[in-house]
């Protein structure tokens, strides 16, 4: 490898220092001692864990400074990153190679050069426009700022009555989040579904799930307007002008990305709004790349770049454009769509594509649903796990895989996401070498079931 | 597929009624109805989890019923396969095509005929030549039998000192399972090492949880001889001339195949003393299979039949046996050499090779040992996981993976094991989209950590 591109004294510019941008700087910095590297972050924090705020609002996490990993102080006496915190990059000026910032504590705007840029901006909860969405007691929940104002208003306001509008990953997090933190919780749904496009056989055992610990869920409805009351939010009223009362309410429906610089600058962005990348993380304009929640990821199945923002995928792309920016040749293999949440004794987890995303995507799949044992069942707690195998009938060829259960659900789904990773058959799937004990597994672990089941299916069908 | 080769009414062979050979027997009688199926099993007891039998012990499970999935009736009425319990095949005639079988209740012996037959004979704990080994509290622990015969000892004799011979996974669980039984454990292993070719970086965490829960592990040395005391034994003596007092024995010092009548038959046997057999499960003589832990399995690392005999491995074994005897054309994947086991608090797992097998082995390998949390930093009740990985270092081939920790460890080593089905490199592992959930893992998993310094070292030396 070489890294010739970036000559000594050279200066590599990060907007937004959490997962993606914070992975850049420490990556170019591993590789090369002799540049300079600057973070611009426009919020207070950096290095921070957000996929961490729902516990921070729970309490089971006592204090925002828990969920930071590193400060601006250790980035730059360990490694040489200069860290510039309420620092907003306002503009990105390509053709002078410069970005204009912003001293949000001073409003003094400086330009500054760069030789190469990443736009690690992150995203946004999208506000839907709901009369009232004003009204104090409404939050949003991305930033550490997002979850230390809300961990403040529950402290100072004490709400009894949460509403959550969207019933995606993080809805459904929050739920849990308010329920233990004492409130009676609603959310509202949008669609006829919850998770996004995972199958109902999945969703209705976490909506038992809901139910058994007292969310109450309304699907296919939204919220017209919020009514305040001394000047804080009181209730909500729906569609079919039903009014709800709420003390608090999270909105957690879907995310933006933050591409709006990008765009102004003549960056490409997709239709999802994220900003357009190679598996080099590059943008359209040379020298800049961009990483994380602000932009597509490569998406291996569909073998096309999508919008899929999470941490995972953020701190991978994050590292290969800061390989690439000092002259190296990373590439980012791509995501295969994995995501697993806990939602109160459950766990959720999918990787691939659902069979929603499958007939969406018109691949010609066959699926099956399968209850097994999460061990032997002569072991005590043991419980059932719930697996949805899609596959391709014509190669075998696994395309997604969802599972539910109270344990044992992010070992197996991980065993799927390699499968897929490696093209894999449900036939050499049925004949993995997985590992058996009583307290871990039955004999015939769900998975091989899960797989030789479907198999069976195929070969019925062909 | 066709299942010309047994024409209606023919019989099937099934020497023993655990794992594999009702594998086999099911999964025969699921493709073809027309067949008779025998199943000869010389002990009381059929389709039980034998991986269960430490749990029995330690009393866990409260009644051996608990372990058995089901019973000949069961076989009889649901599968038509008819169970002939305290039946021990005596001798195989492979030109008569015949096996004797003797009534071990009622002494008589009779012959018979068979189309095709299968040898599931099992494995047995090798007992060491030691003086004494024949007195009343000396048991090995294989079979439900030998379950129920410690499980009632203890209950009429109330032991309060146990010694153990072998540090293997089975001893290593029977320590455990005694320790919580009320007794003082000492466990006497021949070597200088515990887990078989576990490598040390692994097996000295597994030493200390067995000191932390107050085994005394004594290595390097053996039994010399069993000292009685009205006719119970009461202690050991060692190599060393050292004495151990011991109420109850249980020798767990390695496996050996029940191959006796198949080699009196002139079926070919390896020099480990198992049944030789090919991918179809087929021994040299036709019409003869064999499968589970009495007979030899292909390693796919390897490429070639190896001894490890484990009940995963077993039933898989059974069910191509069970195909290919009726006319099917199935052949079993093989192993990759996945374990794992839980000691106390621990969970301790590999797959594929460990250093010493691949120094064995004859590889140019490389290896690292990484130690990194098992959820987000942030999130309560992480612990730490060891993991050693063992890769090739010309093609970054990923060889092996061993790991211990307390939580987590089941989920990670089978993603190993299916990456080394999948001929992954480090590099193809360090890329993965493995789930991430502050609950269940950090955002770079142990797994990505391991893998790209893996990859990193092997760049250093290449």
């Amino acid at each position: 490898m070489s890294f010739e591109s970036l000559s000594s004294g050279k200066r590599i510019v990060v907007i937004g220092g959490v997962g993606a941008g914070l992975s850049a700087a420490s990556k170019a910095r591993k590789l090369r001692s002799d540049i300079e590297i600057l973070v611009f972050e426009k919020s207070g924090h950096i290095s921070y864990g957000a996929c961490g705020l729902p516990y921070l609002i729970s309490d089971l996490i006592k204090s925002p400074e828990d969920l930071v990993s590193h400060d601006s102080k250790f980035f730059k006496e360990e490694r040489d990153i200069n860290v510039f915190l309420f620092h907003e990059v306002v503009a990105i000026y390509p053709a002078k190679q410069s970005v204009l910032v912003k001293n949000l504590q001073t409003g003094a705007e400086n330009e500054y050069q760069y030789d190469k840029l990443v736009i690690t901006t992150g995203a946004r909860i999208f506000v839907p426009q709901i009369k009232g969405i004003e009204i104090k007691g409404i939050f949003t929940i991305k930033t550490l700022q997002d979850g230390i104002e809300i961990k403040d208003f529950i402290r100072k306001n004490v709400p009894k009555r949460a509403l959550i509008v969207g019933a995606g990953h993080i809805g459904l997090e929050i739920a849990e989040a308010l329920i233990i933190a004492g409130m009676d919780v609603t959310i509202v749904a949008r669609g006829p579904d919850i998770l996004g496009t995972m199958d109902e056989e999945i969703t209705k055992i976490v909506e038992e799930g809901l139910v058994r610990n007292n969310v109450m869920l309304l699907k296919s409805t939204s919220v017209r307007e919020f009514i305040s009351k001394n000047g804080y939010v009181r209730k909500a009223i729906l569609e079919n002008s039903e009014s709800i009362n709420a003390d608090i309410v999270i909105v957690c429906s879907g995310m933006r990305p933050n591409s709006e610089i990008a765009k102004e600058a003549g960056i490409e962005i997709d239709h999802t709004g994220a900003i357009n990348v190679n598996q080099r993380m590059e943008t359209n304009v040379p020298g800049i790349y961009s990483a994380g929640d602000c932009a597509m990821a490569y998406h291996q199945i569909l073998k096309r770049q999508v919008y899929i923002p999470l941490g995972t995928t953020a701190i991978k792309q994050g590292k290969v454009a800061g390989e690439n920016m000092v002259g190296g040749n990373a590439s980012f293999k791509g995501i295969v769509g994995t995501d697993i949440l806990k939602v109160f004794d459950l766990e959720v987890a999918r990787t691939g594509l659902s069979g929603i995303d499958a007939q969406i995507e018109g691949f010609n799949f066959i699926s099956n649903v399968v209850e097994q044992s999460s061990r032997a069942h002569y072991y005590p707690g043991g419980c059932k796990i719930r697996i949805k195998l899609i596959a391709e009938v014509n190669t075998g060829r696994i395309l997604g895989a969802e599972m539910v259960g109270k344990e044992g659900i992010s070992k197996r789904i991980d065993v799927f996401a390699t499968a897929i990773a490696a093209k894999m058959t449900v036939e050499d799937i049925g004949d993995l070498d997985l590992s058996y004990a009583p307290p871990f597994a039955p004999v015939w672990d769900p998975i091989l079931i899960a797989a030789n089941d479907l198999k069976k299916k195929i070969n019925e069908v062909k």
